[in-house]
């Protein structure tokens, strides 16, 4: 058994996600929260520049600055891409890292409750979110693999760790009922960590749902590319819910219904998260899947 | 009876509301939906810019730019005021304005539900809300007067008008059933306004809710000026309901709370709303008053 030697915890990666950066400012304030005797703890305000601003990001995704290639370009402008790769100095190099763990702190305006949000489906992970979701059933872990594609969150640093995601909340504000839920997971997950290190997790098969990611759908466009729809009704809201073929997804200005025309039934997730308009994405669609691990 | 001629219904004026913006347009793309017999309609898209660039602003609140002075100040510089000062043409001049009645459409992240904003308590205006609160019991009318100071919002410009308000939804977003409200609410107060013009209004005295402006109150700050606390869990949410003295107002980040220390109890609105954290406005408390119009 490999210990976990350094964790770090990230806040603010996007710079209006108030939960996580503030959090990250309390744990830096007040370290002993985070503290624990078997490993040593970072807190990582990682977008400062874009908290000032309450912006998601001043020129880039931080968030999506993480793939090898661009952490090795040394021509790639702007201030997320050169954070990313101070970032991946201080606790990578991504591949093979000074941090073991990464816990990175993000909120959305999806009705997606608490959810972990895994970019590879490591054995580690796995087992502590089913861990997890045996004491809290309605903790949910959504895999956000995209086949073919190298992972570019901060998250593809270490090989174990994962996002919290928490909504629906709007971006620059805080609410004091998210904030504290995912302080309280926070310590949940360190205190997994340190049990761990000490043996005193049990070996034995548990099991966990995992929603897989398939693909993602895009709100109802004009010829001219301008938004023309949002979710509908009947849809909004109902996050990891099963979604039918025949169901209603959009509903657009002109007062139309567009349904669910796919054969199978899957599980969106992300619904209407508001960072997510400009990148084409109305919700990402999952597969359920129950595993052991 | 002097009857209304022109009205004006004003989507965007924050860029980042979304469903007054949207519902702009889809007038602009569907004029007969607010058309009526006896006046002129005119939508109007305020803040195009700060629309395409998905803020509340560009460079600074156009809906604070309407104060006399500054409407008459040449010198004055930035997109908004000069888009204020277009507006003012287009619509007023104001005291003297062009448009009868501006009906100016915002969302809120506070929990307020349909509410009307006031920025004078116009006899005309109360006695519509009057009306339209006997058909839905849950509309509410926040009189946001601040005494002494000039209003200068955009429903300034006219004696009649005010703005309808829904929340919560995060800015940069649409909610169907948020748009279809606001929606609902337009064509009812532009019903009204043809039952008005037409005589049908029964000339009678009906009760109206009003919540009346007192004062502000700031989030708790740092000895820098630094957020250091958010809203109570207890108190988030609970938009138009009575604060009494005792009741817990904050949390800080520390974990300690913060209670309300007046000597009357009184009702707090906009609790929470995102725009208002950079100006020093945690929530605006009101006196409730019963009054008969």
């Amino acid at each position: 058994m490999k210990k976990i030697n350094r964790v770090a915890i990230v806040g603010g990666t996007h710079g209006n996600e108030f939960t996580g950066a503030y959090l990250a400012k309390k744990f830096d304030k007040f370290p002993e929260i985070v503290k624990r005797d078997s490993f040593e703890t970072l807190t990582l305000l990682a977008n400062p520049k874009a908290l000032q601003a309450v912006k998601r990001y001043v020129d880039q995704d931080l968030n999506r600055c993480f793939a090898s290639k661009d952490l090795q370009n040394p021509s790639l402008n702007g201030y997320e891409p050169n954070r990313a790769k101070e970032i991946n100095q201080m606790l990578g190099p991504k591949g093979n890292p000074k941090f073991d763990f990464i816990l990175d702190l993000h909120t959305t305006t999806a009705n997606m409750g608490l959810s972990f949000i895994f970019v590879r489906n490591d054995p580690f992970n796995l087992k502590l979110a089913a861990y997890l979701s045996s004491i809290d059933p309605s903790l949910k872990v959504y895999s956000w693999i995209d086949p073919g594609k190298e992972q570019n969150f901060i998250n593809s640093i270490s090989e174990k760790g994962f996002a919290i995601e928490i909504g629906p909340i709007a971006p620059g504000t805080l609410k004091a009922d998210i904030f504290q839920k995912t302080e309280k997971l926070t310590q949940a997950v360190l205190d997994y960590l340190d049990k761990y290190n000490q043996g005193q997790i049990p070996d034995e098969k548990m099991p966990l749902t995992v929603y897989q990611h398939c693909k993602y759908l895009d709100y109802p466009k004009t010829a001219a590319g301008e938004l023309n729809g949002m979710i509908h009704p009947q849809l909004q809201g109902r996050d990891y819910e099963e979604l039918q073929p025949g169901d209603p997804l959009f509903l657009t200005l002109d007062g139309n219904t567009i349904y669910y025309e796919q054969e199978k039934p899957l599980n969106p997730v992300f619904i209407n998260e508001v960072a997510y308009y400009e990148k084409g994405i109305a919700m990402c669609l999952t597969k359920k899947e129950q595993i052991y691990v």
